[in-house]
């Protein structure tokens, strides 16, 4: 059984960004710069954003925090948007979810200009991922692709079952996973909460992508002998014994599957660590005008 | 087993349209428009913009159709295409596939405005429809969407094949299935050409929707007892014994497969007429501004 370290891939390809700007810069280019709406103290979005702003500076990107408190009018939030969309200095941006309820979330993706939407989140990334033509990917199905290419763990042809349907993971992991191309090519299955025969779908899996935020629900007799794990799942589940009073928990009870497994990410340090790692890639296409 | 009889769906579902324009025009409304550009003069495409014409006169819809050579430059089409763009009156607009090799398909349906592009295939209506969002839904997914609608075919957590990737049948008829409503909430897997175990993934479906183009493919050992077979294939082979010369045949061996199934799509009659249809009901909608 091979651990996938994500937390040291991620590290390196932070490594590997960090060159490419100094690379750009030394030949008297633009260092690439990210933007982050925070709108109100969520503690994890806090968490996420001060994550964000920290793997900019490793990667050597400007990055700029622009905070709004929870009561801010979609209005505002939306002027914004629309700011930064025309501040020719900003290459990419990204409005943290979720919002507040009185804020339409959809409204705020589809006014950030496409070529700026580095969260991959507007439908013209994801059609354009659907169709196989170069765009921004959302950051964890990117991060888990650069997990299975980075382990050559093989998927042509091998069944892969995708737990979940949201947009954010499962779906565009299930798209990504079916196209024409390496990782991918696999025969990609989507079960989720109203599939009648899930287990039986997971058993059969040489790849399992689970992605259900209910914690510890793949079991050892789910599990095919050597098959592929990667766990999405991060569930805080309370936990005494911690300072901040609680633990994240993936969907795969590890303890009783990884014996079983080839590879498999634990949960935290396997898809986490990957996901900002995949905005900062995103961050340098769009500082290079790589896609649009 | 029940014939799922698409001819006659669809010709009820136009006269549903043309009682709908009626009223429409009976309360001063303006009568829906339909453009589309023809290139050359391939045969298949003839046909399938003739039946076009024909169907927009049935729906009581205007129509405009616009040739051009097969030598006709890109930025030529391309300025048509701005044109219909800006063509108040035109409410959608169609370029039939495939163009000549000079022009690129992509750039044409990428400055098709998405508001007028009934046959949703550009990257908006792509990644709207991924995510759940009202959208011009591509012809053959629609259509086929709307028999298992029609005939009351139950798609909650069945075990669907969907066999084919391709950007306007296999992908978009995935991401279809998979959607939180009805028809949908299957449990959706996606075969192809590099799938190892496509065999043992139908001998388990309760639905199988087939549109790899391989005549004949589906045999009797592929399919459980009871399934649902919607055979997309229409490849013309030769046939000495009709005038055409040639005639339609689908991806299922239809004569060994239908006594095992609960419902299925005859070749010719079963998904093709509803394509057209479908187009219709898009065109409609564009007529009354009911989606952007």
């Amino acid at each position: 059984m091979t651990l996938i370290d994500g937390k040291a891939i991620a590290e390196q390809i932070k490594q590997e960004i960090a060159a490419e700007v100094a690379d750009i810069l030394a030949h008297g280019g633009k260092r690439p710069h990210l933007a982050a709406i925070l709108v109100g103290h969520d503690g994890g979005s806090e968490t996420y954003v001060a994550n964000k702003v920290k793997a900019c500076e490793t990667c050597g990107f400007t990055s700029t925090l622009i905070r709004f408190e929870d009561n801010v009018t979609e209005e505002t939030l939306l002027d914004k948007v629309r700011e930064l969309n025309n501040n020719a200095d900003v290459d990419g941006f990204i409005v943290q979810l979720p919002l507040p309820k009185h804020i339409s979330e959809q409204k705020v993706i589809e006014t950030i200009d496409y070529r700026k939407d580095v969260d991959g989140f507007h439908p013209i990334n994801v059609g354009r991922m659907s169709i196989g033509l170069p765009c921004y990917i959302s950051a964890t199905p990117n991060g888990i692709m650069e997990l299975l290419r980075r382990y050559d763990i093989d998927t042509r042809g091998k069944k892969c079952v995708v737990l979940g349907r949201s947009n954010i993971v499962g779906k565009p992991m299930a798209s990504l996973m079916m196209q024409k191309a390496y990782p991918g090519d696999a025969t990609v299955t989507v079960c989720h909460s109203r599939s009648n025969n899930l287990k039986e779908e997971c058993r059969q899996a040489d790849i399992i992508i689970a992605a259900l935020g209910q914690p510890n629900f793949i079991t050892a007799d789910m599990v095919k002998e050597g098959a592929v794990i990667i766990d999405v799942g991060t569930t805080r589940v309370a936990d005494a014994t911690r300072k901040s009073g609680f633990r994240l928990n993936g969907d795969v009870k590890f303890d009783e599957v990884s014996p079983k497994c080839s590879f498999i990410t634990p949960v935290p340090g396997g898809v986490g660590p990957m996901t900002i790692c995949s905005l900062m890639k995103n961050t340098l296409l769009a500082g290079k005008k790589a896609i649009y």
